[in-house]
């Protein structure tokens, strides 16, 4: 069998990986458009946040690696057309040639990109956004080629906190805008005001509702226009969001799903049951509502990409699907959500209830303890657990995937306060922030 | 109704605050043989590894605190008798005096004790068990007013493991001695290793197979016999586990279960239905298997007296029970625990499988990234997960919840390993330590 694989990151390695491992008869190849496969993207603002550290290490694994498993790699190779009749994937190479493959089973795996907005100055230099290898490599480059004293981050989302701690480490000085009216709005304003005070510790200004207009080269530097007000920078981090790499697919005519990421049944087939999607450019199945959803997150990259190579290979296997689990730190701030918020559970037909506590990351007693703010949100009715949301200067990240397991396994609230957790001063209180609040959340459902 | 309530620690206190907070026309008794009431026993190491840190401060409520609320507390009470015909306990105060109290309902929370074998020399002043607060007070004063180059800690549990770091940290060459034939004989070979190579590292010598014959004390400091060898030592700390403080129940022909500790059923209630127990002189329902078991920890103590109290004050409530959740730490290294071990299934009648994976606290790109060991076993025929161990220098402690999670939530090893994770460099590798472990495990599963 001929397996064509359109992007060679997370989603279409580990594919391409597992094919060639069960099955080594098959012929598998992939097609990546830049020169890179198999990195630590998520890795690059802690490497960035360090002059000496080179940010090739983060290359997992080199194109030859997985040359000699037997994949047919092609780098530099932009796939743009899909020929569902002939099962043909089409594109233009780097050097401008053009290529042609056919395929028995196609693999979509192109991923995201970054949302660029029509802004007049995005495309100037000293302007990135921070996605591929190539732009960290970029933003590398400039800051040891620059002075570089100040910063201007477009967009408060995980990347452009990350950038922000990234650069403030470098002892540059940040401002950050974004668009919409709040910091991290998805998150409980009890979580989200002592992270925005984390920032303002650390001497971070920020400016919300603030829509850049344009940025202009100045003689040393760029000027950032926004509808309020301008800044100044020597160099600028566009972080307003990913789109997923779905146009392909959507002129094949295979069905979008939200956000226009590439539609997907739980075996990770599109509408056409010879291509299959997975990762950052296609939807996946939310573990609580069943409906498909796009929330591009580099687990789901892996998992997807395992289980569409399952289904290639003729293993019926499904996606049990995602929750959105997350985790990303800022300053000393550690931010960790899985499931739904209240509003999102409202608005996926839930009556939601929810609470809010303030705990310790560790016993009272212990030095160093910290505050842990922690937003559990369970269906009134059923009692069933929906979300769990945690911030805290420690013991959050690691916390948060009992709550996902939780509503994995479709636990009320009543029963997961019930849940006989870990405890020794130095990790946490005699009872775990998880179980606290699920208990002050059970006496809120039926 | 009159509630009497023997033991003012953990499971007591929380028990008479919840009856008082609800229901404050009742009265309620606590008899309590110490001095002390509420503190946090398990900060006690810690607090001794500081000579600058007051061990006062692990007081979380004085008596005086409590008798506000209108608890009626006794402290310097030893109850030693209980007359279920005349629903009366009775005992002798700290003045030699004699009390008797009569009851409606009783709740007998008396705790557990160092385990101390007739082994003489045991009783000299300078050898410490640690349980109690005035242990802890006995011990910091030692250490303040002699000459402590040597100590010697017998037995090597949680406690003496976290005294053999307190000791270390004062700068005490530290000897353990330990008649089992292993150190953490309860952990998979693969975890209990590098914790042993901790131990090492740190200059600690410890002996297995070494039981203790006899304390002497020489002119300046202990001689302490063994089969094997003799050691000297200015301080001993004895920690050869603990037994309940069950006696008085059985005085009284209230049923035993395992360990001696008092049985109870699924409502906290004894075999006479007007005498409740909870905490650490009392059996609690395994999760997994349903039956009673004793394994005294302090959330058990707690979430007890809470289920207990609830049922004197009529409120149907049944304890779901224990998984055995632990976690404690030896100088740099997290060891948790959860659930069965292998051995511990086998026993419990399970056909158990089981994995040992070897994996990353953090993403490897991360900068002290840390090794972290997983020990994952399941039900062979049902795929349920039984158990969870992990051990490794960082990202051990919190991480063990999403196992009891999952065990509670009966949960089979492929289903855990679907779980969405949450990944970001500094906390995690894409894919979780305990999901890769599941992954592992559903393939040696039916």
């Amino acid at each position: 069998m001929k397996i064509v694989i359109i992007g060679g990151d997370a989603a279409g390695m580990s594919a391409a990986s597992q094919i060639k491992r069960k099955y080594p008869e098959n012929d598998v190849i992939v097609l990546e458009a830049t020169q890179d496969v198999s990195y630590s993207a998520c890795t690059m603002p802690y490497s960035i946040a360090d002059p000496d550290d080179d940010i090739e290490r983060l290359i997992v694994r080199a194109p030859e690696e997985f040359r000699k498993t037997g994949i047919e790699l092609h780098l530099g190779h932009y796939a743009d057309k899909i020929d569902r009749q002939n099962k043909t994937v089409s594109g233009k190479k780097t050097d401008g040639n053009e290529f042609s493959f056919t395929y028995d089973k196609l693999f979509i795996a192109t991923g995201n990109r970054p949302f660029m907005p029509p802004v007049k100055g995005l495309d100037l230099y000293g302007v990135f956004p921070l996605k591929s290898l190539e732009h960290g490599r970029q933003i590398d480059r400039y800051l040891e080629e620059n002075t570089v004293k100040k910063a201007v981050i477009i967009g408060m989302g995980y990347i452009g906190l990350e950038m922000c701690e990234a650069l403030h480490t470098r002892n540059i000085e940040v401002t950050m805008v974004e668009a919409a009216p709040e910091v991290l709005g998805w998150l409980h304003e009890d979580l989200r005001n002592p992270v925005k005070k984390e920032l303002d510790d650390k001497g971070i200004k920020y400016f919300t509702n603030t829509k850049v207009t344009e940025i202009e080269k100045t003689e040393k530097s760029f000027s950032i226009k926004t509808e309020n007000k301008n800044f100044e920078a020597d160099i600028v981090i566009a972080s307003m969001g990913v789109v997923p790499n779905s146009e392909i697919a959507e002129k094949a005519g295979l069905e979008l799903g939200p956000a226009k990421a590439i539609r997907t049944n739980t075996f990770m087939q599109t509408s056409d049951p010879d291509i299959y999607t997975a990762g950052d450019c296609a939807c996946a199945r939310h573990i609580v509502t069943k409906k498909c959803v796009w929330i591009p997150l580099a687990l789901t990259a892996n998992r997807g990409g395992r289980t569409a190579a399952k289904n290639i290979l003729g293993e019926k296997s499904e996606f049990p699907g995602i929750l959105g689990t997350a985790v990303f730190k800022v300053f000393d701030y550690e931010v960790a959500r899985t499931g739904f918020n209240f509003h999102e559970a409202k608005e996926a037909g839930f009556d939601p209830v929810e609470v809010v506590i303030k705990t310790r990351s560790k016993a009272h007693t212990c030095k160093n303890s910290q505050k842990i703010y922690v937003n559990m949100i369970a269906d009134k009715k059923s009692g069933k657990v929906l979300g769990l949301f945690m911030a805290g200067k420690e013991g959050v990240a690691r916390r948060i995937n009992s709550g996902a397991v939780a509503i994995h396994a479709q636990m009320k609230a009543k029963d997961l306060a019930e849940v006989d957790m870990a405890y020794a001063p130095p990790f946490s209180p005699v009872w775990d922030p998880v179980i606290l609040a699920a208990g002050e959340l059970a006496k809120k459902t039926f």
